[in-house]
């Protein structure tokens, strides 16, 4: 990463929600783990089986991230994206990535957004509320079954 | 990629328009090129600068594509990405991945969209219409200096 790099992006915050999930210091409803990558769902999916996708690694987006943290995160995406496409019997996938609160960027560490999509179902917007724990769970374990499988 | 995913996804059209463009036979406004990727501008843009940049190993969405071919767009992705929000000032980037119809998708060969995005400023529906071609040559321009920079 350049100078130039380091003064445009602001410096990581390891108190970030996503941070706090890595450590274990708040739950999440975890589908996927690796050495390198991190995959729970959204607790504001904007549809079923909305599923986020984390490096280990701290960095705050796509453009401070090292290259192999990177090429671990996108292979991660493409396993648990199969998974989330299995469990909901979706017709396609959307994906996501924001950067910076301009870019849609909310938690300050690297993530990739994938959310199943059937024809004819609008995404919800991101701050249509809290989903139902009981619910994520079911979702989750879905998830974990079709990674198995 | 496993007999069940060959089932489920669509085979691979080479007449698409990418794979057009990857082979020259229609013309793109570049900005960057390397062994296993491309970058070009978007006719359509959903904002200033908005770029896409694909493998050029045929494969029609995130499902189907192979782990190397992966690794090499997201790297390639990261670079074009700082040269886009350098070009553009931007304050953010809004990085889309769209996969089968109900996923967003129009051009069936895999592709990531980047899109410089500033505070305030919506983004455009993608159907928006084309863009002036002088305009996004001079954008082009300004991202191939930036990826110099």
């Amino acid at each position: 990463m350049s100078a130039t790099m380091s003064a445009e992006t602001p410096a990581y915050d390891a108190q970030n929600v996503f941070a706090k999930i890595l450590r274990g210091e708040i739950p999440a409803h975890r589908v996927y783990e690796d050495d390198h990558t991190l995959a729970f769902m959204d607790v504001m999916p904007q549809g079923e089986g909305h599923t986020l996708v984390i490096p280990k690694a701290p960095s705050r987006g796509l453009l401070d991230a090292e290259p192999e943290a990177l090429a671990a995160l996108i292979a991660s995406v493409q396993r648990v994206g199969r998974a989330v496409k299995a469990a909901f019997a979706a017709d396609g996938l959307t994906v996501f990535q924001y950067n910076e609160p301009a870019g849609g960027q909310t938690v300050f560490h690297l993530h990739v957004h994938i959310i199943p999509r059937r024809e004819g179902v609008p995404l919800r917007r991101h701050e249509g509320g809290m989903a139902d724990n009981a619910v994520l769970a079911e979702h989750a374990e879905r998830i974990r079954a079709a990674l198995k499988g």
